[in-house]
C-alpha cells in the first residue's frame, strides 16, 4: 500500500476544501497507471470528508443544513472551544472522515460533478491533514 | 481488482433500490469463491448508499427523515433543476456515494436484515449508475 | 484478508462502546505489522460505526443531535419493537455499518482524539457483533 499524508490548507472560513486534484494525482502516481481502491482519512475529531458536486451553491446548502441539525450554540456538553464547537465534534458521526473510492487505470472513477472535499466546520484551524492510501488490487 | 459498473431502473418514484442480488452475484463471480471487500459506488452527485432493512416501513421512515432534514422546498442556493432539487445535492453528505463490504468466501458478510441500497432522491431520472468493484485479500 | 468477528458487549444502555482497543489489537495481530485497510462492519440494521472522541461530553451531544433527528415517537412506520425503534432503523442511514481505517505499519492511523465506536441506539440488545476484516496492500 502507497500512503501519503497530505497538509491541507483549509483557511480561516468553515466549509469545504477540494481534495480531488491532490487525490488524482496521488491515485495516478501510487497506482502507476492499475486498478486499485483508494482510502481518504482525515485524522481530526472534528472534520469530515464527502462527496459532493461543489461550487453550484451546494456547499452553502450543506452548511446551512448542517447549523439546522447541530445549531452553534451552547446546547453541548462538550464545551471546550468557542461557542459552536461542540457541534463540530458531532459532524464526523454525519460526514465520516473516512471514505473510499474506486480507481481504474490510475484514475479516480468519479463522477462528473461529484468532487471529494473535507469538510471543516471550524474556522480556528488553517491547516488540516488527509491521509491518502492506495490498495491495488 | 474486478470492476463492473452496472445500469440499475430506480423508475419514476423516489425512494430506495435493492442492489443486494446484483451486490451478492458481482461478489460471487468476482472472487470465485475468495475473500475480498467489496466497494459499491454511486458515480451521481444526487444519489446515495445505503444499508438499510428495505420493505418493513424503514425506507418510508428514512425518506420523512430526509425531508424533516432538507425540506424539500425554496431554500435552496443551488437552483437548478425542479423544487426541492438543491436538497437532492446535499445529500450525499449524510448518505454517502460510496460504502465498503467485507466478502468471505465469496459470500457478503451482511446481517440477516441488513440490504444494500441505492438511494435516489430525485425522481427525474430512470436509471443510475452503481460500479461495484471487489478487491482480493 | 484476515477476518474476525468479535462479541461486542453494549449493556443496557444506549450509547456508543469504543472499538479502539479491539481494532488496534486485531491490526496489529492481523497485518503483522504491514500496511493495509482495515475494514470494521457491524452486521445489524439497527447500529452504525462511527469515529469520534468519546469521553468528553460529545457522546451525549451525539445522541441528543440524533433524537432531534429522529425522535423516538410514534411517527414510524416501522412499527416493531418498543416506542421509538422505528428511529433506530433509519439510524444507519446517517451512521452507516460500515468503516475503513488505514494501518501503517500494524498500527491503526487514527488522529490523537479519534476513537472508533460502535453505535448502539437500542437498549434491548446486551451485545452486537462486529466485524473486522484487514486487507493487506
Amino acid at each position: 500500500m502507497r500512503s501519503l499524508e497530505i497538509e491541507v490548507r483549509t483557511g480561516s472560513a468553515r466549509g469545504f476544501t477540494d481534495l480531488t486534484p491532490a487525490c488524482a494525482r496521488f491515485a495516478s502516481d501510487a497506482s502507476q497507471g492499475a486498478d486499485g481502491l483508494l482510502s481518504v482519512f482525515a485524522p481530526h475529531a472534528t472534520a469530515g470528508l464527502v462527496i459532493l458536486e461543489l461550487g453550484s451553491g451546494s456547499d452553502e446548502d450543506a452548511l446551512a443544513a448542517l447549523d439546522r441539525l447541530l445549531p452553534r450554540d451552547d446546547r453541548y456538553v462538550h464545551r471546550h472551544g468557542g461557542r459552536g464547537h461542540g457541534a463540530d465534534h458531532v459532524l464526523p458521526l454525519f460526514a465520516s472522515p473516512s471514505i473510499t473510492v474506486p480507481v481504474l487505470g490510475g484514475r479516480l472513477e468519479l463522477g462528473t460533478w461529484q468532487s471529494i472535499a473535507l469538510l471543516d466546520p471550524n474556522a480556528d484551524n488553517e491547516t488540516r491533514r488527509v491521509r491518502l492510501s492506495f490498495l491495488a488490487g
